[in-house]
């Protein structure tokens, strides 16, 4: 799988780096932006054969707006991939945790290390938009005193000393990430699991209804989430992963879905990693 | 009611501090927070009588950890407010859309906007924290060639000038914020909406049995999304919203579910806004 080009989000080193190495193998063509849209765009018009997108995390949940681009752009989810999510300290080497007054980071990366920075509390804790940005920033502007959170494939890549290691509170966190091609390709052959966007009426009990009959079918719900469908009020709009063994009863189940509740849009169907 | 302190996340300008204006009235005192996580907390200790949190975008879905800030420092949900979302280009006085070259907001309201921009491909789009910082920044600083995306009223109060107005490309989007108490103040009288978490054990159809458990009591639902429980693989929660006439039919519910399903935790019970 070599000469791949993998469009991801964000700077080298970040965590849709490391998903696409782990994924695709190290010869592969990196090609990153700044926004999830040029992500799908890239996609889209051929630029790049797949892209890495982060969908979901243990702690926030699902990246919406990503779903949209999935729609918008016609892509489809070829494959997922589940990133355990380690979180890093590093600032330029020689600096110790002592000398450290300022922790630039995402927002969420900053929450999933509170319980580590309540043992500093004179530590300030500043929002950032990157990870990986913050690492490039201390190491180029040779800043002392300023810490970053990110992957050690940043501390690599930067020249940072990682002074705190895995400093995230919870261990088993984790942010799926998924695949995406464009339709054109095909989808693996087998697949178990499906991530699809169900429109219904808002009539009493239609969700009720839907789940009892995917049920029936043995389709296992994974994650469901309702999305409000601003211009028609009366629809509901849901997100949801299904878990099956029988495609054909999927593919059954969807037509009858479509024919009995209102409209179905199947994102992808592909193999569960989990 | 005035000389209430309320806890906002954000600077003064911000969307939170619009909300908290609408809902509390010009004569609240208003207690800015760098993370909603400090909002919680002076909720909690009772330096702020009351805090406006996001809670929920048309676009992005459910801000999951703000349900796990409410849950860990025992808040109430008292009140929800619906924010039409409207996005001011602003940039210091004098200045034309011709003169910008760069424009700094939130992603969230990049992404809002982004119709607006196709029609000027030379402005560079570059994500920000935080939209009302933004423009305190370019007042201060009194940067030309920037504009901001924020609120009206941080135009207002860091002096900037309205260059594109309503320049949200979905008219009719919103955010929900909810305004928060501690547990010891009282719930308003007559709630017809309570926001719940439901954790149940994963057997076949639990979901489809849960919701037809609801539906059949009356429980209409405005919102779900499950939460994956990382410790616990065996057993699924969600965040619900449900609608409602007759609240002891809900208590009721609530206890059946307890009993059938698995725990219940109620966040709040209020009076539905929309």
């Amino acid at each position: 799988m070599s000469n791949l080009k993998i469009a991801i989000q964000g700077v080298p080193g970040s965590f849709h780096h490391q998903v696409a190495l782990a994924n695709f193998g190290e010869e592969t063509e990196i090609l990153p932006f700044n926004t999830f849209e040029l992500v799908a765009k890239s996609v889209a018009t051929g630029d790049a054969d797949f892209a890495v997108m982060a969908i979901e995390n243990s702690i926030a949940g699902a990246i919406l707006p990503n779903y949209e681009l999935i729609d918008r752009y016609e892509l489809t989810i070829r494959d997922e991939f589940y990133l355990p999510i380690a979180h890093q300290l590093m600032a330029l080497p020689g600096q110790k945790i002592e000398d450290i007054h300022e922790v630039r980071s995402h927002p969420m990366a900053l929450l999933q290390c509170k319980s580590f920075f309540a043992q500093y509390p004179d530590i300030i804790l500043k929002d950032d938009v990157d990870t990986a940005a913050v690492a490039k920033q201390i190491a180029t502007e040779k800043w002392t005193g300023i810490g970053a959170i990110a992957s050690s494939i940043a501390a690599e890549i930067y020249g940072l000393e990682i002074i705190g290691k895995n400093i995230q509170t919870v261990q088993s966190n984790f942010t799926r990430f998924i695949i995406l091609q464009s339709q054109k390709e095909t989808n693996p052959s087998n697949p178990n699991k499906a991530s699809i966007k169900v429109t219904i009426q808002n009539n009493k009990g239609g969700l009720a209804k839907l789940l009892t009959l995917m049920s029936d079918n043995d389709l296992d719900l994974s994650k469901i989430q309702s999305i409000p469908v601003i211009q028609k009020p009366w629809e509901y709009a849901f997100f949801m992963d299904t878990v099956f063994e029988d495609y054909v009863k999927f593919k059954q189940t969807m037509i009858e879905i479509q024919k009995r509740f209102g409209e179905v849009k199947i994102f992808g169907e592909y193999i569960s990693r989990k």
